[in-house]
């Protein structure tokens, strides 16, 4: 594309870094920057920079927090005794808006994937591994993982690292979403929502 | 939705009130950038900065411009007897890539909207005027606005305003798109493509 100024082509490429934002629409957020008062563009950067340079993570729980210990892991009135293991902050979002769950969580940063590059290393399970160990309290971890094959490997890498403690791992149920009709449902999901068939509760 | 931290939902906020980016793509980018380098939103906040703080527009034409003068204007190889008058600078990018114009431009600013609130005096309409009264080697002024209410507005105010100078006002042809199919065009266009037909030429 041939941009009109040197500030619009850099602002563009920048923007269009971001994950799912081609230059076209890059170039629209450019525009809308520039018909908007300064005001505006400056208080979106200055938020954008104190999130990058400000945010601090729970010592715990890895979840993004304000304070050394997330609201979450110092509550109380949460069950102590059972760790929801997600990817990242979304899932915890994801959960807590089912509020159907009121135990902890831990935050892996991700999910190992060799094609990615992203070894267990790089995740937060050395650090779940060692919150196992030092919180006999902790009964149950749930493994909230994506039904990926990333996911799923993921899941498998951590099972085999508990294995040592008295802890329930537990998984996710697979199965057709809750308002999808039948047909729509991929077979994959629909045999193991068969092989996981529950007794009909009116 | 409940945020892990106040710099998140801060800087979600900020992203969403971008056009067409809801609160669920503003918390991904925002992960994003978390988890990322500092480097990557200081490079991204700083294009912002400059963009939005040292962005010129051409005197002649209102296109964005490094310049007082941008490129095109200042081009003595262009036709300078035809201005083709654009809403913004996206619009010179897509007929200049189009590759079928050497003509100059006249970038208004958006189009009259009364729903919007935008009215004549707002866009680059006066320095329209102005321009064509100063440069009697102008001779004729290409209407290249969309094809909506707004647009045939403003292209009817624009016309309004040139009648009392000796130039030519074209509009582009409306038609059925090339490599459109007749049963997906609309009627309206349809229609007009039938009172505009052109002799058919091998
Ligand atoms: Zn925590
Ligand atoms: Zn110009």
């Amino acid at each position: 594309m041939n941009y009109p100024s040197k500030l619009v082509e850099e602002a563009v490429n920048e923007i269009a870094k971001l994950p799912s934002i081609g230059k076209k629409t890059a170039l629209r957020l450019v525009l809308h920057l520039l018909k908007q008062e300064e005001a505006f563009t400056k208080s979106l950067t200055q938020a954008l920079t104190k999130l990058r340079t400000e945010t601090n993570y729970c010592t715990d729980c890895h979840n993004i927090s304000d304070t050394a210990i997330c609201n979450i892991c110092a509550n109380k009135l949460r069950d102590h005794s059972v760790v929801c293991v997600v990817e990242d902050t979304r899932d915890v979002i994801a959960v807590e808006n089912t509020h159907q769950y009121n135990g902890l969580y831990h935050v892996l940063g991700g999910v190992i994937s060799p094609i990615e590059g992203i070894s267990p290393s790089e995740l937060n399970i050395e650090s779940l591994v060692q919150r196992i160990s030092q919180h006999p309290e902790i009964k149950e971890v749930i493994l909230a993982i994506s039904a990926t094959m990333e996911g799923d490997t993921t899941a498998f890498y951590i099972t085999k690292k508990l294995q040592t403690f008295n802890v329930k791992v537990t998984t996710l149920a697979r199965g057709v979403p809750v308002g999808s009709e039948l047909e729509y449902t991929d077979e994959v999901t629909l045999g193991r929502s068969i092989l996981s068939r529950v007794k009909y509760e009116q």
